[in-house]
């Protein structure tokens, strides 16, 4: 039997006591120069792909760093697609050198279609692509990250290709809800009515609302040992009464929460996000996993080190967030 | 001075006269086998890099047969990523062919993030990217696109981005406001109340409204000498009731139109996405391009040909489906 990837978050946050997701989000004026010469020394390489290798060396170097302090990493596809299909070898590989380190990884790519077009980025994402080799069929997986995150625009056409993956690979998604940045509010804050045949009625709710109800509704028959659904939530840090009010929407997703840190977002606002599961409100430590990104790759500008102590830097601010978020449950 | 995007797209419409898009979504048990023979024969290839070349080489088999006839070809991104980096060579190399025999592309990828992230995905798609050679910095383009599909559920923030690298090189956006699946009701449907202040008033207006008034305005101060926006809209073929309102609300905006064809929308129901413009409602054939991809791509299968007639059966649907939407202008 498949495990269930709630259960397998859950497993890996108590090993490693913490909740801290490490964005890989990398920025090429943020890259050691050293790392750069190197790729350049290494041999013939396009711009573009002696940016990806550059690249891929750094998030090597911050995941040996935190490996056995993070139960997950989230790379954000943008920040390599920038560098076209050498980024995406290079995501591909950050990816699987995660794994290879006994780490989760969750594919920050907001993808969403149609549902044919979901089925073909849910193949892509987390499941495996059906190839030939001569006269053979060969199935083999394109990305295999541990969970992706999905938008929530299309409705439910666009999110059931990804469930059934998720149900096949053991994998999980996390639907966008309330999302971190200042002008989230212009649709997800909207106030919504309801409709019983021709009868209006408000609801009180907001967007964010109803979009919590259905993501709860969509991971009702996945729920796993530890009480969460493989399908997950993002939920901004910087939004922390409604993110207060979505932990009671959604008791049993866990959410993946965006906007500690560079955004703004403080432990105090995140603490809301914790809760949920089997263990119900009161099991602290659990339901939320908060993302850092600039915070630590970009640790060693923060912190003052040379560029190329940036590894150590990360593990630091690993550390410091560690103890941050410790003080608030 | 950049020209806007939408005059380009005009210009185009009427120089091949047909508003048809014809979307690239390649699936590997479409391809004809002699061109995934042909993709093995030609050397050391994994499966990931034959399936991309023969993708490839159907692509510009199809580009070729319907250059003539159409402005615009529409590759949907997920159909390449489920071959990982070198499925995205392949896309890159089909936008470049697509480009150099005289048409105009949209990347269907309904990106969006935050606003640091929805940069990068602008400067990915639409504008160039930073790198290095040696000590020097070189700047390149990584996909080149002449458009690109854009998810409104983050607002504005996630917007602006991509408007500013439409502004410096002539680019456009299509934002998703209602589209063609059955369950796109789940959100876009939903009835929104609106609040001045302390006070509620029932707006009448579904969210896809809404979101139609925001594509309004977000492209207001960039309309073209044609009277159309860079900024455009998606609005499924499918719901031509919804389809109509749009076009009220966002005079100036182009539609991209899914949902003809296998999807199950009719010429009679594009027919309403038409007008616009500075010419008003009354210059049909302006306004809307109207995508089709599996009644292209597939043609040989819908039309019984022998697969190695694939382009010619191509070329044969364009004419049909122009002679189509023809009737209903």
């Amino acid at each position: 039997m498949v495990k269930n990837f709630a259960d397998k978050l859950v497993e890996a946050v108590k090993m490693k006591g913490s909740s801290i997701c490490v964005g890989l989000d990398p920025r090429l004026d943020k890259i050691p120069k050293f790392l750069k010469m190197k790729a350049i020394e290494d041999g013939d390489k396009t711009p573009f792909g002696a940016a990806a290798s550059a690249i891929l060396e750094f998030n090597k170097g911050i995941i040996d760093a935190v490996k056995d302090l993070v139960p997950v990493v989230k790379p954000q596809i943008a920040f390599y697609e920038i560098f076209g299909h050498e980024g995406i070898r290079c995501y591909e590989e950050t990816l699987k050198y995660a794994k290879l380190q006994g780490l989760l990884t969750i594919a920050d790519a907001k993808r969403n279609d149609i549902g044919s077009t979901a089925e073909a980025y849910a193949q892509a994402f987390l499941g495996e692509t059906v190839l030939f080799e001569g006269d053979e069929e060969v199935i083999m997986p394109a990305f295999d990250a541990d969970a992706v995150t999905v938008t929530p625009y299309l409705g439910w056409d666009g999110i059931k290709p990804f469930i059934e993956e998720c149900k096949k690979y053991g994998k999980g998604i996390f639907i966008l809800d309330k999302t971190s940045n200042p002008s989230s509010s212009d649709l997800q804050d909207l106030e919504v009515m309801e409709r019983d045949g021709a009868i209006e009625k408000k609801t009180g709710k907001a967007l964010y609302e109803i979009v919590g109800h259905l993501i709860d509704s969509w991971g009702a028959n996945d729920i796993g040992e530890n009480g969460y659904s493989f399908v997950g939530a993002v939920v901004g840090a910087t939004f922390p009464e409604q993110a207060k009010r979505l932990r009671e929407i959604m008791p049993n997703a866990y959410f993946l929460v965006p906007g500690y840190g560079a955004q703004g977002g403080k432990a105090s606002d995140v603490a809301v996000c914790f809760g949920g599961g089997s263990a119900g409100l009161g099991e602290k430590g659990l339901g939320a996993i908060v993302n850092n990104s600039r915070g630590i790759t970009n640790a060693y500008e923060i912190l003052g080190y040379d560029e190329s102590k940036y590894a150590e830097a990360a593990r630091e601010a690993v550390m410091k967030m560690k103890m941050d978020l410790a003080g608030v449950m």
